[in-house]
């Protein structure tokens, strides 16, 4: 039976998950995979903490060195997160020949060229199943599940953060300050979120995802990001009112035009599969030319679920010769040719707050007609003390550089009042 | 560039997808495959069909014998169906070296071990994707998606055309035999729907599925099947009202008691993700040790989607050289140690009619008390024009035994009433 030697790099929430499913699996993947994996190595500067995990003592190195110069180790494992020393320690272990499988979304999303360079030069593989949605192997079934299909479109919940603060908005009608305090307090939300909360763990995996789907590097760059940090209660249940669920959707789609590729709070209609994705659930829904609409569905984040991503890459690396590094081929003199689509096409929710006084509803339909916005449904609420009058309305689709300009126009015009919320709406 | 000559048998809608598939994408999987995938051969008899779809006259074999001879075939794709000649071309192509990629769900259900014996003779592939569920890939992400973990539980919306029945008969609270006939003028169902309504197909497909999740053989004749024919549209409606979406299910358990393998109509409560999948959509619910619950959704029949399965495989096959009849490690000799449980446990719904006088509700709750069943919840409708009053209970967890013991017993008893239905409850 083949013997597999696997260090670990770093044992945090993830990294302790691994340490625990390989070693409560072994006599498992031995029966049932063929292979003996056995983990040689672990790096931790808590050594209290690797003691208490139950690692051997002579198994915890002192240094990078000593785990890449181990002739027993045969895949490392990073889940140190950061660009630090996370891309010194992988770069290593592959320039040593090891073969590196990691969870660092960014990591592989502003490094991945070096690493693939890497990789092919020393003839090792490099996964990254875990960077992406938890155990979900989105990462799996893109390359080897729907690799038959032109991937037309792929929208993601793929940020269990801000979609356990949006269901918890939705559901309790609260507002976003009061939401983020009780999720740091659950230990859903870190005590700075804004990796979260502003798009950029959700960017970086769309980055990933959309580099493998479209068959071609998609730059972290290109990617248009707006966190939920300016979600208002009011939008979300007016949104209701339309039939609308809000939540953090990463878009990404392939046309003719270009790639298109942005995170942004949007509302979906309830009965779509992604709008009853809730808490801190994560799912995937892509539409290929042959298969039509595929989702996949489960735990984005978490000890185990990412633990048995890291798992399944070792066992694949252990157990396939080929396609080792596969993100995406012919991909670095493809990329220069890539054409990105800025000025994206979407249906719009639109809020305002408008003086009650006649004239005002011709003031507004003369600046969306002129930017050819047409509106679909539109609620006016009753006016306020303050007699200011509510206004909501959804358009048809619509280039986005329109509704900007039409935006600052209203704002700009005298007597007539303000836009208050912009959210994008999958029509 | 490595080149790969396709054999298809058999052009009916899964072929003709096939053929479309291959033809249209060849210069992409070139371009991001690294692999140039020419249909070699047809057999097809309907010959003007093959000429229809654009199959050059060269390319349409008249006999198996020609097709397996071809030394430009590599890969045979079987989607003739059955266990007639689908079974002996196929044995006749792995037997001269070809790989196989087959759709036939009966087929490997029934013959995998046979299959698999011919496929390592000749080292060469056997894949399945196209059996279960279309063109989403849960035999990849069983294989390699979620292989780190034991998997316990699955359960699975599996049939296109019960689930669709279902649908409608939720939607507009209208009859079963009246909605096969609509599913019949529309194509949804067969004209003689036996296989779908009757849970055959999705008993197929269990079997497949819950041998790679629980790595071993789970034969056909294990499979408890129970399908959707006595289903009334009263039950429907009164299942809404407890918060149930009646499903047919395809369940498959594994613990240390055994393994438990069952398709029968279940209701399910509604905020569960199995519950929105709708109309022909098909969907895997799955529970892993490490990943907790993972769900794959998508399109469980048609020609491209399960044609996009198809090729799927003739991609992975052209591109990895191990893995090739991967269904499960072990399984001769495991397969005989394997335990079954029969008298499975579940929550039941149960509808009664029951005689409008004193004493009735006292005569029954003493027979679900002497079977150890008990009550979570009740309703009881007024009486009709005959005096007969409809009652309708959900249990609490139970073995199948005590119900239909306590059903027996209820239906011979004078003077209380009758079993209508027992429904099957996900609890």
């Amino acid at each position: 039976m083949k013997k597999v030697g696997v260090a670990i790099l770093g044992l945090g929430v993830v990294g302790g998950g691994t340490y625990q499913i390989l070693t409560e699996h072994r006599e498992f993947y031995r029966k049932t995979q063929d292979v003996d994996i056995v983990v040689e190595s672990v790096l931790e500067i808590n050594r209290e903490r690797a003691l208490a995990l139950g690692v051997p003592e002579e198994k915890i190195a002192s240094n990078i060195a000593e785990v890449i110069s181990n002739p027993d180790v045969n895949i490392v494992v990073e889940v140190i997160g950061g660009i630090g020393v996370a891309r010194e320690f992988v770069l290593a272990a592959l320039n040593a020949g090891k073969t590196v499988v990691t969870s660092n979304k960014e990591l592989f999303c502003k490094y991945s060229h070096e690493l693939e360079r890497a990789a092919k030069r020393q003839n090792v593989g490099l996964y990254f199943e875990a960077s992406c949605v938890g155990g979900v192997p989105i990462i799996r079934t893109l390359l080897d599940g729907v690799q038959a299909n032109h991937i037309t479109s792929m929208m993601g919940i793929i940020n269990g953060t801000t979609n356990y603060i949006l269901t918890k908005m939705s559901a309790d009608g609260v507002g976003y300050e009061e939401v983020v305090k009780e999720a740091q307090r659950l230990g859903y939300a870190e005590a700075d979120p804004t990796a979260d909360v502003e798009g950029y763990d959700a960017a970086y995996k769309l980055s990933i995802l959309s580099s493998l789907a479209f068959h071609t590097k998609v730059p972290f760059a290109k990617v248009y990001r707006e966190g939920i940090t300016g979600i208002a209660k009011e939008d979300i249940s007016y949104g209701k009112e339309f039939g609308y669920v809000l939540k953090l959707l990463a878009i990404g789609k392939n046309s003719e035009k270009g790639i298109e590729v942005r995170v942004h709070p949007t509302f979906i209609k309830k009965e779509h599969p992604l709008a009853s994705v809730n808490d801190s659930f994560n799912a995937v829904y892509l539409t290929g030319d042959a298969v039509d609409d595929v989702m996949l569905y489960g735990r984005g984040a978490g000890a185990l679920p990412t633990g048995s991503a890291i798992v399944s890459d070792i066992i694949y690396a252990s157990t396939h010769s080929e396609n080792k590094y596969s993100t995406f081929k012919n991909n670095a003199s493809a990329e220069k040719d890539v054409k990105f689509v800025q000025d994206f096409e979407s249906a719009y929710y639109i809020r305002l707050t408008v003086e009650d006084r006649p004239g005002v509803l011709a003031k507004l339909s003369s600046v969306f007609g002129k930017y050819g916005i047409s509106i679909v449904e539109m609620i006016q609420k009753s006016a306020g003390e303050d007699g200011k009058v509510p206004l909501i309305l959804i358009t048809h689709t619509t280039k986005e550089l329109s509704i900007r300009n039409a935006v600052n126009k209203i704002n700009a015009l005298d007597g007539v009042g303000q836009v208050d919320s912009v959210i994008r709406v999958v029509s």
